[in-house]
């Protein structure tokens, strides 16, 4: 035995859990949260995501309110209030103040938020820079009382602490208010900004109403433009073509199926009966072998043979599009003042890239008052949720700069590169 | 009581926990794991990175070894291998399969990875990708067997899951030996390589001896030039300027001291008792107050009222800067072959930013058969750590950008943007 004592013993001590809260306390930028501009704007998008998915989870037609105010120095008070189902009351302090906790997550179905992290991002965000509490304000029907409830995150623990908590009496039928007190930089007249967001917002969500009260008081209505809801994204299964190796060894660990063949089958979308024979074949495996019991080697099998086999594409119905009708119908109350020449939109039909299905829709507004000289407007989406953002790191940018665009009579020079001229081009990949 | 059963009900059975694995299992980008390339060279980044703190953090010189070798298909094998003080064993599973655990997170002091997710994310990467475990193998001293660990992550509890463990012998004093399978693309002669990675580590840390062997066998030796360590930053307390109000709370909840004045000259750099007291004295606040019983709004005139007392910058030993002397060395064995006209270098003296202090450090290498038109070579650091991606979002490309290069020879339209000609310019933020 050696006489000093190892470094590595004295280094051991220093090891120690960090909570996701601390970590994303000191890590904001990966959030959107890397400068007081961004900041706003990532705390307003949170909530107004989340608005919109609930409504639209509930088949509700949203109806958002979002007021920024002026506070002390840099401090602004966001208030973001729709008319969705609201949360139950011992629902809220976990859906607002823990990081890591949702309904979307676990689910692959398109939503705005999926990653459980938004809102509470925010929340942390504010009594970071604020210190104080963030209020939450909601009712779920008629008849029920309205729930108010002051939060903090307990950043140590990744709870939530109840600051304060009351029962308010609220006009609303149902609905959800959040009041947050952020550090944070109100901009206007560039594309990033929160009137952007909600703009672009607006024009891929045209069943919503968007009212938005700035600082100064000026209030913009985002009117809604059609009655109904977008048809609700269906929850599908994954497809072989997309998976990873170490996310079947997970799911052949967690199923309920008893046998291989049942598994593939049942836990896959696009994988018939048969198709999981002819899978098992290829892979030189016995089918009913129980899954629980397939090992690394066999699983790599399964999933080369199950890639050897000819399947249908998943389905699409997991895809929120917007349609072309309601594209241009979005675009043409957003750009009504500017008298366009002609508003034009696509559509393309929903495709796979391995195993994941996605689509593309564009649409173009060209001429009237549009600036003649200077870069088109660029909007992006992605899930309908503006990209405002990172543009030169976007497939779509890549996409756009690569089509030739002087055989529309746009200006580019050498045919490439972001074309010029009165143009404003959409682009919403789902 | 209504009759209907409100919808927030049902929607609130779907709320669930989700763990950090599961998190970034789920959104591998943000953790660097976007492409394939990008994967592999951040797999092997956070192993040396680690190799390297754990060498320096114990005196020792690092000697890195690093093999990448092809498997089946686009799988590849990455050894890291270092002299360092070696891993306790029971600590072992959860530096490296358990995320937000480490030693360096909760200190004022930079390091190269600081975020406790680095290298246990490689390992998620690598279960998800491969389905095979990680094997450690490390040992902490003369005398002491050596540990052979091979391990997965639990994702859905984010805890290590020990798949076989095993005493072994190896002939180093002390040190530390990852395995790790991943999926990746190896390339070669781009700036964004493994390669490239270990050549601009190897130029910014010349104490260091890093053996490279590539999937073809070919071995690069990346010679030590210094015999010395760098010194070792220290940890620092935060300093007033630089604090968010969330932050002082948090710290007046925890903090030891009983007065708020003993609370400011000790819990804090630059604040001696006599500032203590007159910022107090400023905030109009009794400074024999417990620092528990500060609330929001007293809080915030502390914080106002020490912005308004002149104080001293915070100390830079925390920060670890190469120096002159090194930055030359490191430069001229990297372009020995290229024998270059010159090699010039400068550091500038430590600056303060709101409260953080940071420090500069170029060099720049000239002439010699570099290539006389294209863009310069533009190295990028940050505490050490070579910087590959993301080129355009840095701070350190617009410095250059923005010089007038003109006036020294090279070539630059307009004077603005990157300039052309013979020449590698180096920038180390510290």
């Amino acid at each position: 035995m050696p006489g000093a004592k190892p470094i590595a013993e004295t280094l051991a001590k220093k090891q120690k859990e960090i909570s996701i809260a601390e970590f994303f306390e000191r890590n904001k930028q990966i959030l959107g949260f890397d400068s007081l501009t961004r900041a706003l704007i990532t705390c307003v998008k949170e909530a107004v995501d989340n608005a919109l998915d609930a409504c639209e989870e509930s088949g509700i037609l949203p109806d958002i309110f979002v007021k920024i105010e002026t506070m002390d120095g840099d401090e602004y008070k966001i208030t973001v209030e729709d008319n969705g189902p609201g949360i139950v009351k011992s629902q809220i302090p976990h859906v607002f103040a823990r990081l890591l906790y949702g309904s979307r997550f676990h689910t692959l179905k398109q939503s705005r938020g999926q990653q459980g992290i938004g809102i509470s991002a925010a929340v942390l965000y504010s009594q970071l820079t604020t210190g104080k509490t963030t209020i939450i304000t909601s009712k779920i029907g008629e008849g029920f009382p309205a729930h108010r409830v002051e939060l903090l995150i307990d950043t140590k623990k990744n709870l939530p602490r109840i600051v304060k908590e009351e029962m308010d009496h609220w006009e609303r039928r149902s609905g959800t208010r959040i009041e947050i007190f952020v550090k944070g930089k109100y901009v206007k007249n560039r594309k990033q900004s929160v009137y952007e967001y909600l703009r672009s917002t607006a024009i891929v969500n045209p069943h919503a109403c968007i009212i938005f009260i700035e600082p100064d008081g000026t209030e913009t209505v985002f009117e809604r433009v059609v009655e109904e809801l977008p048809e609700q994204p269906r929850e599908i299964k994954p497809h072989p073509y997309g998976i990873e190796l170490g996310t079947l060894l997970k799911m052949l660990k967690e199923t309920k199926a008893k046998k291989i063949t049942s598994f593939l089958s049942g836990d896959f979308s696009s994988i018939s009966p048969q198709k999981a024979k002819e899978i098992v074949r290829i892979a030189e495996m016995n089918g009913n072998l129980n899954p629980k019991e397939i090992g690394l080697d066999e699983a790599k099998k399964l999933l080369a043979a199950s890639k050897k086999v000819k399947l249908v594409s998943p389905p699409t119905d997991c895809l929120s599009p917007i349609g072309e009708t309601l594209i241009k119908r979005g675009l043409r109350k957003e750009t009504l003042q500017l008298s366009p020449e002609f508003i034009s939109t696509d559509t393309r039909q929903a495709n796979v890239f391995s195993g994941t299905p996605f689509m593309v829709e564009s649409g173009i507004v060209y001429g009237g008052s549009l600036p003649k000289d200077g870069r088109v407007e660029l909007l992006r989406f992605a899930n309908r949720v503006p990209l405002l953002y990172q543009e030169g790191g976007c497939a779509i940018t890549e996409a756009v700069k690569s089509m030739d665009w002087r055989r529309y009579g746009l200006e580019q020079k050498g045919g490439k590169g972001m074309p010029c001229g009165p143009a404003i081009i959409l682009v919403h990949v789902a």
